[in-house]
Order: C-alpha cells, then sequence, then structure tokens
C-alpha cells in the first residue's frame, strides 16, 4: 500500500564541528518521503519556490515518490542554517527564512485522497489537521511535532491528538507535553490525550512503542560516527510508515519490526550530510543492518 | 559456583525531592553482594567500623551472604550523603566521612582465595589490585569503577585494566577515560586497553555490552517511578556477576543474558530508598520482569 506523507520541503545548509554544507536538500517530508520510499509507494505533499535546485526534484524522483502533491510557488524555499555542538546532541539554529512556507496550504490531490497510511511528519498542526481533513478513512494515521508547536500551537497540537492512531515525538518534548519527567508516566498520559500508539524518541538510546500490547523497546543501530543527526528522526518514522505500508498482516503485528527499519533507515541518515548518505543507501544494506539488530538485541 | 565482591560497605543518608532516609545500608559492595546473592553464594569484602548497626548485619546474614571478609574495626562506618535534583539524573555529593574506610586493606579469608567469580566493585582501583593479588586462578574477574577514580588514581586504573575479563563504566566515565563521545568509538579504545568485556551503563536508556561476539543492546526495565537510584549500577554488576556464576556453560554464552538479569535486579533497586527494596524481593519477581523484558524486546 502507498503513504501519504506532508512536512516542510526546505533547504538546509548545516554546520558541524567537522564540516560545513550549505543548501543541502532537507526539510521533515523530505527525509520521511526518501525514507518511506525504500519500502512503499510514497506521496509527498510540500511546497518549494521557484529557486528549488532541479536535482532535488530529480532526486525525489529517483528514489519514485510521486511530487503530483509538490507545489512549486513563485517565492523563496524554505531555507534552514543550524549549528551542531562538538557531541553532535546539541544544535542552535543560525537562520529561518520560511519563503513560500509561509502561506503554505496543502493541497491533495484527488488521486491521493484515499491513501491508506498517512504521515503527518513535523510540520504545524493546522496544517495537519487540514491534510487529514483532505483524506478519505486512512487506515493509518501517524503525526510526528517538535518543540516549537508546544511552544506556539499547542492547543492544534492537542486537539490533533484526537484525530490521530500514532504520535511520535521525542523525549525532551514528552516532558515539556506533559510535565513529567519519566517517560513512562508520560506516555501514560499521552495516551489519555488520544493516540493508541505512542513512540518517544531517544535519539542514539533508540525508541520506546507504547500501544495496547505493552512497550516495546527499540534500539537504534550502534554507529562509531555520527556525521550528520539532521533528519533523523523523520527518517524513522517515515522508513517506519514505508515498511508498514509494506507489510501484510495487522498494524500490531507489524509496528515493533517497522520500528526497527525505522531505526535502521535512520542510522544511515546519521551517516551523511543531509540526504547524501540515505539517498546512496541500497534496500540490502538496510535488511543487513536490521539482521544485526536482531543479533545484538537477543538473549 | 560463587562470587567475590569487594568493595564498599557503607551508611548512606539519602535525599531525593520527595523524602530523606538517613544511615541506611549502602556502598558499592553492599549492593552488589545483595543483589548477587539472588543467583550465586556470595562473599562480602569490606570495612566497617563499631558503630555498623547490627541489623545490617542481620542483614547480610538473611541474604546468605559470608561475611567472614567483612573487617569491623574501631572507629565509624564509612558515611555518605547525596541530595538527588528532581529528574533523579543528577545528584550532588553532601556529606563524605571516610571514617573506617580511611585505612582499609582488604585481606581475603583463606577459604576465599580460589573463589571463581571476582567482582571488584567500586573502591580505589589500589585495593582492587590488592585484592587480584590474593585470589588464585579466579575464572572471571570484573571491575566497576567510578569517576573519582578517573581524577585521582588513573594510572591504578589503568593497570588494572590490563589483569580483569571484564570491564563496567557508565557513558560519562567511558568519554572521560577516552575522550570519545561516541560510545562505540570509546568501546573500542577501552578495549585496546585490556578488557575482553566491556560494558558501559547508561541508566534509565539500559546498557551495552562489547565482547569478541560483538555489541549487546540491554534494555533498561522500564520503571513508572524512580524512588532512588542510588547503588543500581552496582545491583547491576552484582545480579550480573551472581547470575553468571549460577550458570551452566560458557561466558559468552550466558553474559547477555546476566545483563538482562542484572539489569532486572537494579530496577529493584531504583524502586526503593537504599536496599529496602531489593532486600523484600523474590527471585520470582525477578524471573518475572525478564520474562517482560523478552516480551519488550521482541521483534
Amino acid at each position: 500500500m502507498s503513504v501519504l506523507i506532508v512536512g516542510s520541503t526546505a533547504l538546509d545548509s548545516i554546520k558541524t564541528p567537522k564540516a560545513e554544507n550549505p543548501r543541502l536538500l532537507g526539510g521533515s517530508a523530505s527525509h520521511a518521503s526518501v525514507a518511506a520510499s525504500f519500502f512503499s509507494p510514497t506521496k509527498l505533499i510540500g511546497v518549494v519556490g521557484e529557486d528549488f535546485p532541479k536535482k532535488y526534484l530529480a532526486l525525489y524522483k529517483k528514489h519514485g515518490i510521486d511530487v503530483a502533491g509538490l507545489q512549486i510557488l513563485p517565492g523563496k524555499t524554505f531555507h534552514w542554517s543550524g549549528e551542531y555542538e562538538v557531541n553532535m546532541n546539541n544544535r542552535r539554529t543560525l537562520l529561518t527564512e520560511l519563503g513560500v512556507f509561509e502561506s503554505f496550504t496543502p493541497v491533495l490531490p484527488t488521486a491521493h485522497q484515499g491513501t491508506p497510511f498517512v504521515l503527518l511528519a513535523n510540520i504545524a498542526p493546522a496544517l495537519q489537521h487540514h491534510v487529514l481533513d483532505q483524506v478519505k478513512r486512512p487506515k493509518f494515521v501517524v503525526a510526528d511535532t517538535m518543540d516549537l508547536w508546544l511552544n506556539i500551537a499547542l492547543n492544534d497540537l492537542v486537539s490533533l491528538l484526537k484525530r490521530i492512531d500514532g504520535f511520535v515525538l521525542n523525549d525532551g518534548e514528552a516532558h515539556q507535553l506533559t510535565k513529567e519527567d519519566n517517560v513512562f508516566a508520560a506516555l501514560k498520559k499521552i495516551h489519555k490525550m488520544g493516540p493508541k500508539y505512542v513512540i518517544i524518541k531517544k535519539g542514539s538510546h533508540g525508541s520506546i512503542l507504547s500501544s495496547p500490547q505493552g512497550f516495546f523497546i527499540c534500539p537504534a543501530y550502534p554507529l562509531k560516527q555520527v556525521v550528520d543527526p539532521t533528519g533523523a528522526g523523520d527518517s524513522f518514522v517515515g522508513g517506519l510508515m514505508g515498511y508498514l505500508a509494506s507489510a501484510k498482516g495487522s498494524i500490531d503485528a507489524n509496528l515493533r519490526r517497522a520500528m526497527i527499519y525505522g531505526s535502521v533507515t535512520a542510522s544511515f541518515c546519521c551517516e551523511g550530510f543531509g540526504l547524501i548518505r540515505t539517498t546512496k543507501t541500497k534496500r540490502s544494506e538496510i535488511d543487513a543492518r536490521v539482521r544485526e539488530l536482531e543479533q545484538m538485541t537477543k538473549f
């Protein structure tokens, strides 16, 4: 089955202690769509400006990503610039130029409205709502978010939680949303806000799923070197949704393995700037790391 | 088989945001020995003063811990006092009164010198060396440490690493020892310093084993509430060694499961002040949580 993904489509200028790369393809929808495309047909909903490099459009297409829902508007593409500290855990934003993203209204082509798997990647909750308003009886809807929306659009986010099946956030955001320091206490509170499935991302420490079947402790793939973690969370949830859409059987039967596939896809993302490593990845490499993780977690 | 454990035996006065408990039984050897005692005969090597409460001696004995190597000297028992911050991750030491611990020289009763499993729990590396000097052809030796020894006894610790099979430290200490931010890069460097098996503890994020068989990613048992994490790392390594000593087969065949048992034993430690919850724990409760962790990591 196919996956519909809405989110940001951006140019990222990223600085790490070791290197600097300007205007790479970035944004939550770009990372999530490329990740999902390894597993299932993927439809991207987003907006870029007339300055958006043709090579990036070609890159989407090379991954078989349907860009019928990608608007190309007069003006500039969303541009984000950020810098990582030595340990690659903390980053600060240097610059945010919204460009055409400022007035983005996602519009779903008619052919996209029946897509069974819907990923509301990180974007303003109001736009996530707007996409949900346009899809017809989706099978499974997951939303991602970021601290910014907890700060400036909390009400929209809280009402969104009642409309989705799965919610993905990181441990800092879970704390911010629930005021709970303990991840498992936070999970309990988030379920009460709506979603049946809640996944808390913990970066290099992996992630945790809470569902009616209990907890699943999902490992991160061990990396000796992280080149650039930008987009890792988006790759995780994109790979997860792509795998889920490809798998036969129930969501409950497949969700754990989907998280493992998301985790592995995110590991490739971290090994290069922007999408450089991810777009060079072969499905066989992903499968090999999944088998490695199986070995590394058996006892 | 049996386990010999050397470390500190102390009275801990612990303050958390929710409560305060003075003069509880504590110290690395106390926590590790009680944890190991669930699985194997355990021999404790330590020192206390004449003020050491009789009820704590009775508690060791209730757990079947052999205290022939516990010296009772004129003077006061080592007393540590610490306070945890709201999130229970950071603590600060309020007071350290070494007492009889200041001049501690561990002496192994003759009957202890052939113990096959030796745990050098957290204590000055010079004392860990001194215990190793007295044991005869042990089957498996593991050492734990803390940041203090990296600061004030680095040479002793580095020479110890050449004499042991397994080394346990937390992620902050691994960074301090190797200057590597990345855990997996740090592990590689630590192996070069001697130990065949290296375990990095990451608190509520679990732990990682690096061995000739590759990595093992060991989960922490999910706790909705942490009452007091003091001694959790000691309980982890104590449970690990106790389980290993009880298991048939090779170290390599049992080490992963031993870490899981250590992890679960540590989870009980965190659910009460000092050793209060651990000493009320039944083996059947430990086994039940191990089965739960199996369920939570399958995919």
